[in-house]
């Protein structure tokens, strides 16, 4: 059983301070942990495997279908930031978190009947409901196969991550074309349904590397912001964003009814052709093209990336409290990449 | 975090001994556990609290629905026939066991459009699609939670389980309505939907009271026969069974397409109104009587019953070897329970 280490991280310092640069400099997250990505690579590959080849091929269809890796990266950044060494403490427990994203895509895009997923057509499009359903179960499954390996906080900080997505799709459905909607529950919703496997990521990682509760805390907060603040920027891209490098129709939000931040900030600001598209329960093209050119034109788009700006700057204390190391630097990167993005 | 027990189970018989009975004597199953039942009892209520109130109504709805316990109580017996002590052993993964057979029939509702379950309209009826997806899942992560506190065997014989069941229910697609379908692909369907569940509550079971590989390989098999045998009868009291009695419908394996063991020895006889009923996408309600009333005409009940009598054999064969006790009874009274049911 994988354990938790004892030795203190501060040792593990050393070689990466011979690397340190100063924190205003960027260094591309992915390419710091490539190494580590690459056996969570091989583990999903691996994972998805099954003696009936439908779930292999559902499973593979999202699992291998262009993700970030956002989740794993987390981890095995904090992981490294706090000098953790020995990768098999790390990668399963990151190849779980991604294990658990992808099996809530998958039932997600079933509960919104959605038709594209990262560009393509969704599992749940091209394969039906049923084996969707079944694929998904089975990603959980291989979730908990990675991650029943390691110790009682572990295993409880997974399962409290997966209970609190679930709540988040239901409180979601409360506030589907619900014009109550305020940004205390969007923050809710935000907090259970993403940002909690940013959360986690960071907090088991920082854990694993074998560093005092109070790191664990302060990187469990720079993964719950970075998560409010990704979720932000994926709300605006669906009223901004490029058709061709999202992977999917912008617009989403408005069709499905799901209370996104600019829509709760246009429905405050009293957005006669939003309020009408929120409102209809199935709005036409004009309605949704209208209810996106009435945002634009206003300035929700400008106070949603704001708000955005707000909790990176929030995730962005703790990595100020590091000791300087590459993967230090990544773990601001990666809050300036999600902020900036435009896919 | 809970260790398998490494004490010899031989002493621990001592006191059952002064207790037990002729192998012929019946002993009722769920008397003999009854206060482990209870434990299981009280952490399934635990478990199905959420902060999402719809999310502990679904689970409720199921979980507190009248299910019969078969997979915990196969569990607890096997522990205790083998001087399983400590409840602390087994009582959780008994719970978890049935957290994930309920969470199996959320799903399995979905996939099937079930109207009714044990009596009462289904979840999926009276909640719809999407919550009951989303407590399906609620339900696997809170077995996750039960399950992921054992050792690393434990876990991934769980695992496996889970797995198998997915395998199982893909592959009963596979042969929905089809007439090629075989005996031994409906028992390749049968081991993973059904038995496999069975088997690893009496393995674990097992294997937690601390007993010799050979003895938990020896329980496995009574669990997997003993499943098989149970959804032999199963698949009987579809096309025989009183609608009052069984808490739902019967015909729904005709009307579902499914490929139960009646319909497969009815095709295999050449039954046309089975045939015709088996193959239409939607039976009428003339083609499901029709198709009954030929079944209940042919030998094939009885043959089917028959079949699962040689099943349940199997399963008998592991208990004959098992010193005296309560338990060993027990289990033994299980097998008939199972066999000579009528709901």
């Amino acid at each position: 059983m994988l354990q938790r280490k004892s030795r203190s991280p501060e040792a593990a310092y050393v070689s990466e301070l011979l690397k340190a640069k100063p924190l205003a400099e960027t260094v591309d997250p992915f390419d710091c942990v490539a190494r580590e990505l690459e056996l969570v690579e091989e583990n999903l590959a691996r994972s998805i495997r099954s003696a009936e080849s439908s779930l292999t091929d559902i499973a593979g269809h999202t699992i291998l279908g262009g993700g970030k890796r956002l989740r794993p990266i987390i981890a095995l950044l904090a992981f490294k930031a706090f000098g953790g060494k020995k990768l098999e403490d790390v990668v399963d427990i990151a190849t779980a978190l991604e294990l658990i994203h992808t099996a809530t895509l998958l039932h997600d895009d079933i509960i919104d009947g959605a038709e594209t997923r990262r560009g393509k057509e969704s599992a749940y499009k091209k394969f039906g409901l049923k084996s969707t359903l079944v694929a998904g179960d089975f990603l959980f499954i291989k979730a908990f196969e990675f991650a029943g390996k390691f110790d009682d906080t572990v295993v409880q900080w997974t399962a409290d991550a997966c209970t609190r997505l679930t709540e988040g799709e239901i409180l979601q459905e409360i506030f589907n074309r619900n014009t109550d909607v305020t940004i205390d529950d969007y923050l809710e919703i935000v907090k259970r349904k993403t940002a909690c496997l940013f959360q986690t990521g960071a907090k088991i990682g920082t854990y694993q590397a074998g560093a005092r509760a109070a790191l664990v805390e302060d990187m469990d907060s720079y993964g719950l912001n970075l998560g409010i603040a990704f979720q932000m920027i994926d709300d605006v891209l669906d009223v901004v964003g490029h058709k061709e490098l999202l992977g999917k129709p912008t617009g989403i939000d408005l069709r499905d009814g799901n209370p996104s931040l600019p829509i709760i900030l246009a429905l405050n600001a009293k957005q006669a052709a939003v309020v009408e598209a929120f409102e209809s329960s199935h709005p036409n093209e004009r309605q949704i093209h209208a209810a996106i050119a009435a945002m634009e034109a206003s300035p929700v788009i400008e106070t949603a990336r704001e708000l955005s700006r707000t909790y990176a700057e929030k995730a962005l204390g703790p990595v100020k409290k590091l000791p300087p190391s590459l993967y230090r630097n990544a773990l601001k990167t990666l809050i300036q990449l999600i902020v900036e993005r435009n896919f």
